[in-house]
């Protein structure tokens, strides 16, 4: 079996998946999360060199992990495999985020990497169906959360939402769940409500997992929120300690369901 | 053909009917917009006192306008008629405000009023299709904004969107559009979307019309957003001749579809 290689984004998510086993940490310039602690230090631009890098390593497996972000490109820095894919890339950017994500997967296995997802690589950190910390809150207000999830999947749209009394107090957008429960706490506190959070439908777990992590709990528990509901198998606890923790101390019941 | 009564919520709108003909304003205690400027002051716990007013003073038609929200009964301060309408009232509230208002203009109804919606006395304040202010944005985000408010209307949630380079930046829950521009304002400033503000498909015009006035315009400027798109004659403009000038001052283009 060959080496792997962890393409590091923001986050816990990557400490983790390196801490499944050995592995070669690669970070790009210019996104989150910053360069240090890496073995390799690559750039969009010059993604022929990272192959290269990666093939020469003995790497076979590749697995993305944490937040990445769009960046640009400096045309300039461009080496000439990265030239040669920048129409079929500059089109999937046209697509939004997720097509360009999924076009840079289907790049590197191309190159004949195998992508691995962080839960298959920490399938620990995966909650499996039931309640996880307090008791789970009445149904209503998840079901309405789930339903409006449900509604926005097939459009690529919301990965959470919150719901209290039988209201949308939030709907995730690009920003991020965070941003959505810094919105609730400002706008809708005291609700008492639910916040779910499930992976869309078509969403390439491979590539882009959902997580919860303490600082969810804690923005929750601002916010005013009493549970969070999690997608059973297919949202990963961030440090699942430290998460049950928050939720005792501050009170919010959390579990998860299919 | 009898006298008219409006019963005024928060914003402008209840001016701009009153301008439409003679009509007795009536204000609900603890309702936002104060009670100031009212021929008659109401309480929410004793609807029977208000109908026993209206009645005597000739009114025949209702129009509710402006901005309403949910505000607490008093147990001690309910009259007969209000007492006897408590347990309806109280299941109704169970399913959020649009039931709530749905079942309080029911009851208006069965007292034997006609309502009459802000359009049908304003027609005027409705916007024609076509273009308003400015250019329309080329169709991509309009029309992703559009997909989202399409897939969430039969849940009742949503009359505004913002959209983005294809992605979406803001979903208007319980807090309202001024509160979700201002989301989008401060977390994704500079993105040159579009609002796309529609009445929901199940939404009583009567009693709950979308409105767009010169402020709309204005936060939409300072959250970075180049256009508005709203539903043509399904969303008034509150003073049009201010929402043109804040337009062409803050260079936002506005149009209309269907």
């Amino acid at each position: 079996m060959g080496a792997r290689a962890i393409i590091a984004g923001d986050g816990a998510l990557p400490g983790l998946v390196a801490a499944a086993g050995p592995a070669l940490i690669v970070r790009l310039e210019g996104m989150p999360g910053g360069t240090g602690g890496a073995d390799v230090v690559a750039r969009l631009e010059r993604l022929g060199t990272l192959f290269a890098d990666l093939h020469r390593s003995g790497v076979t497996e590749v697995c993305f992990a944490g937040a990445m972000r769009r960046v640009g490109f400096d045309p300039a820095a461009l080496d000439a495999e990265t030239r040669a894919l920048l129409p079929r890339l500059t089109a999937a950017m046209g697509q939004g985020d997720d097509a360009l994500l999924r076009d840079i997967v289907a790049i590197f296995e191309e190159q004949g990497f195998t992508i691995r997802g962080a839960h298959e690589l920490r399938p620990d950190l995966a909650a499996p169906e039931g309640a996880i910390a307090g008791t789970p809150r009445p149904e209503g207000d998840a079901a309405r959360a789930r339903a409006v999830l449900a509604a926005l999947g097939p459009l690529d749209v919301g990965q959470a939402a919150v719901a209290a009394g039988g209201q949308m107090l939030g709907i995730e957008t690009l920003q991020g769940t965070d941003a959505m429960l810094r919105f609730v706490a400002k706008t809708a506190p005291g609700s008492g409500g639910v916040l779910v959070k499930r992976a869309k439908p078509g969403q390439d777990l491979r590539v882009d997992m959902p997580v919860i992590g303490p600082d969810t709990v804690t923005l929750a528990a601002s916010a005013g929120l009493s549970g969070i509901e999690i997608e059973a198998a297919r949202v990963l606890l961030l440090d699942p300690e430290a998460v049950l923790a928050a939720c005792a101390a501050r009170g919010v019941a959390l579990w998860a369901v299919p």
